[in-house]
This record gives structure tokens, C-alpha cells and sequence, in this order.
């Protein structure tokens, strides 16, 4: 009767990865005659990324190799969100170990929001997973959440509610267990 | 048996403050490569906001400080409204009492449309105060009025709507408690 | 029994005339900080415009003074659609009434798409009315008929086969009251 | 009981036709006052196109004459999907003859994604045929599949998913044949 004895720490998420194309915007691609291209966020999404930042879960954003975003629209999109943006990534799953061993992490702190096949192995591993409400029932499958927001506008901010609530929810469980232990 | 006496004067809303971001547009910016940064607005609810005004309902819009949009931006906003446009807005239930101040308002004589957690005191405090249909719930939550309009296509029309048909029946009551009393 | 005797010619709309915001467009303005303006018209609504041009009925296209579009934007769309496009319209059913002169038409020859306060008469008075799916109250009550599709996707596509579908149904029935004629 | 005896050979979709309008897209295009033009297309949409090119079906992409777009907007799509892009097509069914004949093909071994009534002859005819979901009656009734996702918006990947689906199921019948021939 010493120390945590809850079902280890699972107030636990610590990092979330999330795909720009599918995931925080909504997939459409804009292309103009004159060479521009213009994707779109929802501000909603945007406060949902805030949220995850003030309660301390860092935030990065994939843009696959399949679905290449010039350089500059990243950029703007990273500043506007505050989130490193991981450009051009090919292997998921070998790109968030990396990062993991960086931040010495393990799966279980790890979220992941996907919307495709190249996310099905990150979207098994990850402690917490969603997929946006249109996603592809490949990836689907694999989450062990599904939005009822569809991408780009509120999946992002679904799932970063959901996340916190279950933070919330474990920190408060690991209080009363810190109680009952007190009491003994 | 002089002077008004029904439940006080109900037809009192004078201003309407309502957020540039996820109630006038819905929330969804467009970002380009070349720098260029877009929002849309529906006509119909500009339709609405010039009904509000043609019956004397002063309506100001908010831009606030999360969700920043270029001052260009707003200039052009404000200009096809009509409406004064408050950039950055922090703390919005401060600004808006500054607004009541100057106004010599209460809260009864003010109609809120917001759509997030920043605008739940707001919502809470206004005389009449409504959410879009898209709204996160803890905005929800708070609104006395929820439209079935999504923000950006009609919730905007929808409220104004709401408001004159009250000032409207709100109006038939006082004019029918004045012939009552004549009639005494 | 000599001369046609069905409840006078059925087949009669020789012209459509078709708000551009909130009918042909979903009433969606984009705004840039640029200064850009953009609106978004749909192919399949392009195309039952073009089927009804073969078909020998004019289309006249109305901006209203409400909702200005700029110029050269209105000159695109005409070019596009190759209709007329009546640009800053103030009172619809005066306009209306003039073009019906000039062409010596009556209203029941007339076809009317509209969407808001401001065509409520002339819904009423056309010999053939629509609203799209998703027009305010006020002007729904006052159509003859109300589009499954919504503004801007599909609207006048629906009332362009609908209109060719009833003169399709008028010309068949006077076929037989030609041939029921000719057999006595 | 030599050679393959299934009901002939039937995993045969060699090629894909696809309009860019309304079926790649959804149909909307974008035009500014300054004489821009925007579509825009969904990167699942892409990622479907990808996964038969893998599978060796070519994907070529039509544009029609009603619905011209502009030359460099054509190239941009035909860079992006890694498809031959026929412009303004003017007679499709003798445009894939042409096609077909260059490629040694037949129609049971072309799919073909159409929208309107200029595709009815060729969605009769090829092996495969769909439409999106908010596609005409017109097209719909003429259509061996009907997508549950709209243009634009995920009809192409869902019918790329039914090919590739149909084409694996009739290997692994000839693979079953083959087994079953050899057992006797």
C-alpha cells in the first residue's frame, strides 16, 4: 500500500500527432489557374490545439509525402497553431519513434489522429487514436475512436476534448485512490 | 394602474454583438502558399444584420485575439455590414460592458451570438443570446436560443429573425395592455 | 371543337429569371485581405441553364443592390452562363415587369428562382416559382415549388428539369387533345 | 478442363475514365473579380487514384467542352494525380473508342466515372461504371454502381476501392479454379 497503485499513471499523453491533409483540414486541396493552392483550417480546430498546449500535450503536425504542401503554406500553418509541422513524412510509425526516443516517451503517451492507410500501424500502437467521422474505413478500423466531426472542421478540437476529459478523469481517479490509500 | 405594466419592457434589445469567427463566417480560414488569407460570408446573413439595423438594433462584430484576422480583412467586413468591427478581443464580457456603458445599455438590452468558451459569460449574461448549430457544447451550454443554422450559413438570419419576431410580439403585447388599461 | 382547347397553352415559360447570390451561387462571398472577392458556381447548374437555353427559353440572371458583385466578376458569370446579367437590382417585380414588356411576355410566361424577402412578390406572381432548398421561410411560403437541392448545388439544375419537364408534359397533352380533335 | 475455365478471365479493369468536373471535383468553381479561377480536389480522392496506378490501371482524366477549364489549371491536376488529362472532350463515347483501340482494350476492361448526361452511352457500356452520390438521375439510372460518397469529395477513392476490391476477388477465384482444376 505504497506509492500509485491505480492501473499504472494514465493521465499519461504527453504528445499528440495529427495529419494537416485529412485531419486538421478537411482534405480539399484549392488550385488556382495562376499556380496558387489553398487549403483551409477551422478556427475551432485551432482552440482545440491551444487547449492541448495550455494543459501542457505538445502538438505536431504530419504532411505525408503522398500529399505534399509547399513549404510556405506549412510554415503559416505552423505559426499559426504554434506546432512543429513534420514535412513530407513517408514512414509514420519509424518517424514517431523518433520523435518518442527524443522526448523519451513510450506508446501509451502518445495520441495519434489519422485518416488513412499509411496511419493504421501509429493508429494501433498509440495509447489514444482517432479517426475524423469521413475517414477511410481502413483507418477506421484501426482507431480506437471515431470523431463525429468530420476533418477540418472539429475533429482536431473532438479529440483534443476527449483527451483532456480522460485526463481529467484519471487525475482524479489517482486522487481518490491517493484518499482511500490515506484512510488506511 | 398608470404608466406600463406589463413585465417590464420587453422589446428592449439594442445591440447585437456577434463573433466575426465560427458565427458570421464558419470559422474556416483559407491559407495560401502566396500569403494570401481568405473567409466567406454568407449574403443571407448580412441580409439579416441590415433587418437588424433597419429596426434601430445596433449589431457589432468581434474579432477576437486567438483568432486574429488581418486588419484588411476587417476593414472590408465592417464596410459590406455596416457594423463596427472590434479587433482582438480579449476579455469579452469587459468589452462588452464597456460597450453598455457607453450605450447607457444593461445586459436585458443586449443580444449575444458566440459560439465558444470564451463567450460563455456572455451567453449567460445577455438579455437574449444564441449559439450556431455547429457550436462546441460548452457554448451550448450557456445559449438561452440554439440555431439550427450552422454558423456561416444563416445562424447570423436566423437570430436576427429571432429578435424582431420578439420585439414584434413583445410590441402587440405592450399595444394590447395600453387598450386594456384604456378600457378601465 | 376548332382551335386548341386544353386550359390554354401549357408550355408556356420563355423566361427564367434567377438570383446570382443565393440561387446560382450558394450565396458564399470570399474575402480576401488582398482585397479579392470570390463566389463559386457549380457545373451541373451551368448545365441546366445551357438546357434550357436549347430549349428556347431565355435566361436572365439578377444581382440585387443588397448584394453587389463586383463588375468584372458579374461580366464572368454572364460570359460563363451566357445569360444577361442584370447587375444592382432594387425593385424586383418593376425590372421584372419591364423585361416581360419588352418581350411581350405575360407572367405566365415567366419562371422566377429566388431565394429571399425581396422576390416575394415575384414568386407569387410568375407562372412558375422555386425557392432552393435552403431558402428563409419568407420566401419558401411564396414559392410554387421548393428545390431539393440547396443553393448554389444543384438548385437550378432541379428547377431547369423541372421546368422542361412540364412543357415536355403540356406539349404531349396538347398532341393528344390534337389527335382526341381530329377523330371527331 | 485445361486453361481457365471461371466465367472469362474477370479482373480485367486496365483503364480508368474519369471527368475532372463534377466527379474528381465537386463541381465548384471558384471565380474572383480579378479574373481567377479555383477547383479544388480532395487528397483521398488522390490517394485513390495512386492505389490503382499501383495496381496498374490507368487513370486517365477527362475534361469537357461545356465545362472548359483552364489549360494551366490541367496541367497542375494532370502534374498532382500522374494522369493524362483529355481536354475538352467533345463526344466521349468516341473519344474512349479511340482510346481503346490505341490500348488494345475492350469495354469490359474499362471503369468508367461519369456524372451527366454526356456519359450515359459510355457508363452503359463499360465493365465498371459509377456516379457520385449527388450525381443527376439522369447518370445515376445509367451507372452499374452508385458512390456513397459525393463528388469532390471521395467518389473516386470509393470507387478505386470497389476495382481494386472486385479485381482481388476474381483472383482469387481464378486461384480457386486453378486449385480445383489441378485437384481433379
Amino acid at each position: 500500500r505504497y506509492g500509485y497503485f491505480g492501473q499504472d499513471k494514465p493521465e499519461v499523453v504527453k504528445l499528440l500527432l495529427c495529419n494537416v491533409s485529412g485531419c486538421l483540414t478537411d482534405g480539399q486541396v484549392f488550385l488556382s489557374a495562376g499556380g496558387e493552392e489553398m487549403v483551409s483550417v477551422n478556427t475551432r480546430d485551432e482552440a482545440g490545439i491551444r487547449m492541448l498546449q495550455r494543459e501542457g500535450v505538445e502538438v505536431v503536425l504530419f504532411s505525408s509525402s503522398d500529399n505534399p504542401i509547399p513549404k510556405a503554406l506549412a510554415d503559416r500553418l505552423s505559426e499559426r497553431t504554434g506546432c512543429k509541422l513534420q514535412l513530407s513524412v513517408q514512414h509514420k510509425q519509424a518517424e514517431v519513434e523518433a520523435m518518442m526516443e527524443a522526448r523519451k516517451l513510450v506508446w501509451k503517451e502518445v495520441a495519434y489522429l489519422g485518416n488513412d492507410e499509411p496511419d493504421v500501424e501509429c493508429l494501433n500502437l498509440a495509447g489514444l487514436s482517432a479517426v475524423p467521422l469521413d475517414a477511410p474505413v481502413v483507418a477506421l478500423n484501426a482507431a480506437k475512436y471515431a470523431c463525429r466531426s468530420p476533418a477540418g472542421k472539429g475533429a482536431v478540437r473532438e479529440f483534443a476534448e476527449h483527451i483532456l476529459l480522460l485526463k481529467k478523469k484519471a487525475k482524479s481517479k489517482m486522487d481518490q485512490d491517493r484518499i482511500r490509500r490515506d484512510m488506511f
